[in-house]
């Protein structure tokens, strides 16, 4: 099966602490490589992990609170003093544009790669990117501020030819593409073998769901629904229900519900605040709902 | 002897790597904390080391590289979110201010605290700082773009009293503070005893000068003359002295000719390239033109 894997690079909240850089992951999908948020600092781990630096080409921004985008400006620095040539793409709230090119003009003069801004509306669930085999659809989340999630979704493979059958009917190797693609077969007698009959179903794709920075939000689950994965704000236990409700954050308990609900494969907690010394006790409330929960940490890579 | 200090956030150049912070320090003096640089993660160090974050009053800003300032913005940010109300004093050249003005305008917009721009000239030698015991002079430095060093001086404190010679000529306690700032003595007789005769002169004031992205550059000699410690731009070794030249850094025999000419009682090397796994290549080509040589590193704490 092709990589699918997600690294963490950051997962506290609000600013950075001893224990937590701010929210930054690498999404890795079939060679390709895409950041999601980039907190201040996001580079630094970004060298100390494995993940290849240069291979980055799109960047994904939730929302404009600087705990997911100030590490953006030195990114786009470094990557001019390193010699970078590929265009990169960032995907961001439309507000950023007027000033992300402001500081880029006075910070990053003389680049030699293109910074293609792609700007999305948040309060819409829109594809903002597509290409042969992954789609990354924003949605919205219920924060303080114009805040979106993102869906990456494995696009289908095409079907498995069924060897046996194709060789029993005769089917020669040079149309086996067009078969596995949805075809039947029609013999050299004019009989019709179904497409069905030919080949296994595909591979369903599999998906990640990016949702962080938001209060229970219902109103995501038929986007997210059945995500192999879904990374979660878990900024407080529900001993802070209060504080998670007056700061538009979930709790651990409004993390599992959400995974229950969306009949996740896995929930990974993240975004966590920095009052708590010890993260078990966000992971066991969820784990009462939802079992297979996972804590986020850096430097974490979990295969979808 | 008051405190003066000096602690190293970042001494890394260009970008941060897996070995440095990009540049940072603060310098305590007579228990008031001044940051000297702030490039990006500088928070995430300073929250690491030892250093009361919340008693950070000045900045100081040398030049507009992002590896001097990315972290100036979260800096601001954070205070914010951690509920600073002190006013925060940035020092940098004036060419920011736009800038920064609209960063904050559109990241922080809720500060509790104020924000003082205080604008100075890189290309002129100016106090951009003044108390009762301390003050910090800007002068220019050789790089590619306008860029200042810092040199923070001591006050010398009033003269000592010779308590046995105040005695021997029956001055009164409530007289030894005008004669320790300079006044003579009359006895009642009429007798006058000299300021000289009465007192030990006063320690010279302790002094550091920062001089962090600079090619060799003399004409900085007479102001940072006699220094006790020289921080000072040492990118390259001698072997890279025309990449030096190139992008107006110093090599390790730069620094150390910088040093010897100022008479300086101590010289650290700092702003290294990555390109030497092993800094000590860098203090001993130093050490050979100037002995008393240390190399910054992240979390090094000196005293005056």
């Amino acid at each position: 099966m092709e990589k699918f894997e997600i690294t963490i690079l950051g997962c506290g909240s609000a600013t950075p602490s001893p224990k937590h850089y701010t929210s930054s992951q690498v999404v890795e999908v079939r060679g390709k490589l895409f950041m999601v948020d980039c907190g201040e600092g996001t580079q630094i781990q970004l060298r100390r992990s494995r993940v290849a630096f240069a291979r980055i080409n799109h960047i994904f921004i939730s929302h404009l609170h600087g705990d997911h985008c100030f590490g953006l400006l030195g990114m786009i620095s470094s990557f001019g003093l390193l010699g970078r040539t590929a265009p990169l793409y960032i995907h961001a709230p439309q507000e950023l544009e007027p000033m992300l090119s402001q500081e880029m003009a006075f910070y990053c003069r003389d680049l030699e790669f293109t910074v293609e801004f792609q700007g999305f509306d948040p309060a819409a669930t829109t594809v903002v990117y597509d290409d042969r085999s992954l789609t990354v659809t924003s949605f919205p989340l219920r924060h303080r501020v114009p805040c979106a999630g993102f869906l990456f979704r494995e696009k289908p493979t095409s079907d498995h030819l069924d060897r046996a059958a194709a060789d029993f009917y005769g089917v020669p190797q040079w149309d086996y593409n067009r078969i596995k693609e949805g075809g039947d077969f029609t013999a050299p007698d004019g009989t019709v073998v179904p497409h069905d009959r030919l080949t296994k179903p595909a591979d369903p794709g599999r998906s990640y769901a990016y949702c962080c920075d938001t209060a229970y939000n219902p109103s995501m689950i038929p986007v997210i629904k059945g995500a192999d994965m879904i990374y979660h704000d878990c900024t407080y236990s529900e001993d802070d229900a209060d504080r998670a409700r007056k700061h538009f954050h979930s709790t651990a308990t409004d993390a599992a519900r959400t995974a229950a609900e969306a009949g996740a494969g896995k929930l990974m907690l993240g975004h966590f605040s920095a009052r708590y010394p010890d993260e078990n006790i966000l992971l066991e409330e969820a784990q009462q709902i939802f079992k297979d929960t996972i804590l986020a940490k850096e430097n974490l890579t979990v295969t979808i």
